[in-house]
C-alpha cells in the first residue's frame, strides 16, 4: 500500500473519526456521571431513525441513518457549539465547520469523500425531507434527554416552557407533526409539575 | 397516549438506549483518556461498515450499518463480555444476553421488536455475509486502536502476535480478504517494531 492507496486513506479517516468520542455535548448522560460525547449521541440519533421511521411516512430510512451517523463529524475540528450559543456568531462558526469538512472528508479517496460531503450539505441546508426529518431528531434527543432528567441542561441555563416550544417546536414538527404532538405534552407536563412544586 | 401506544413504547425503548452510553468497554480511547462504551464503539463501527464497503462487495451495506448500530444492545442487561474471557462460560453468556435481548426489544411494538431481534439474532449466528461483514468489521475496530495506541489492551493482557493472528484472522479475513491483508500487514510490523526495540 502506498500513502495513496484507497484502503490506506479509508483507514487514516477512521482513526481520525476515533476523535469525536472526545467531543464533549453541552447534555448531560441521564445517570449524571458525566456529559455526553458527540460520538455516543450519533449513535443513539441513528437509533432514534430506526426506531421513529413510522412517524415519518415515505422517508428513506437508511439515508436518515446515514445523515446522523456523519453529521457531527465535523466537531472533531469545530467542537460543539450549543443551540443557544450558535445564534453569537454564526458565519464564522460556519466557516469553521466548512474548513473542518473540507479537511476530514478529505482524507478519504476523492469520490467517497464527496458523497460523504454531500450528505453533510445535504443535513445543513435541510434540503431534503430525510434532512429535516434528521435535523426534527437532533432537536428532540436532548428535549428527552432533559425530561428524563427532570430538567437537565433547562435548569443549568434557566430555559422557559416557551424558550424550549419555540425553539424545538419547528424543526421537531417539521420532521413529524405526531412526534412534536407528543413531545408537547411531555414538555407541558415537565413545565406543569415544576409550577406545582414551585 | 396509554401505556400501550406504540409511540410511547418507541420512546421508552430510547430512552433505555441511553445506558449503553455507560458500558465499558475493554478497550481505551486512544488519547488514553478513558476506556471506550459500547455507544460510541457502535457509532464507529457504523462508520466503518460506511467506509470500507468497497471491501465487501455485493454485500447491503445498509443491512451491515443496522446490524452494527443494534449488535451491542444486550449488553445494557449483560455488560460487555471480552472476547478472552468469553470462553470461560460461554452458555452462561448466551442464555444472559438472550434474557437481555428479550427484555429490551421486548419494549418496543411486538413486530418493531421482533424485528430488531430478527436482526440481532442474524448478527450473532453469522447467518448473512452481512452478519459475517459486521463481525468482522467488530473484530478488526479494536485491533486499530490498539495498533494506534501501539499496543494497547494487548500490552495490558501480554498478548501474542500468535494469538491476534488466530483470533482475528479468521473473522476479519472471513469479512474480507483484502481488510485481513491489510491488517495482517499492520500487526506485523507493530510486532516486529517491539521485537527491534526489545
Amino acid at each position: 500500500m502506498t500513502a495513496a492507496d484507497p484502503l490506506t486513506r479509508r483507514l487514516a479517516f477512521l482513526a481520525e473519526l476515533e476523535k469525536l468520542k472526545s467531543v464533549t455535548r453541552q447534555s448531560r448522560l441521564v445517570d449524571g456521571s458525566r456529559n455526553e460525547n458527540s460520538a455516543e449521541h450519533s449513535w443513539h440519533l441513528a437509533m432514534f431513525a430506526m426506531v421513529l421511521a413510522p412517524h415519518a411516512p415515505g422517508i428513506d430510512t437508511e439515508r436518515v441513518i446515514e445523515l446522523l451517523l456523519i453529521h457531527d463529524i465535523v466537531e472533531i475540528d469545530a467542537g460543539d457549539v450549543p443551540y443557544h450559543l450558535a445564534g453569537k456568531d454564526l458565519a464564522k462558526i460556519a466557516a469553521t465547520e466548512v474548513a473542518a469538512a473540507e479537511r476530514l472528508f478529505g482524507l478519504l479517496p476523492e469520490d467517497e469523500g464527496a458523497r460523504l460531503r454531500a450528505l453533510w450539505d445535504e443535513f445543513e441546508a435541510e434540503a431534503t425531507p430525510e434532512a429535516r426529518f434528521a435535523k426534527g431528531l437532533d432537536r428532540l434527543q436532548p428535549v428527552l434527554l432533559n425530561l428524563m432528567t427532570d430538567g437537565g441542561t433547562w435548569d443549568d441555563f434557566a430555559v422557559t416552557e416557551e424558550q424550549v416550544m419555540a425553539r424545538c417546536g419547528p424543526p421537531i414538527e417539521g420532521a413529524s407533526p405526531e412526534l412534536w404532538a407528543a413531545a408537547t405534552a411531555l414538555i407541558r407536563a415537565h413545565f406543569a409539575a415544576r409550577r406545582a412544586v414551585g
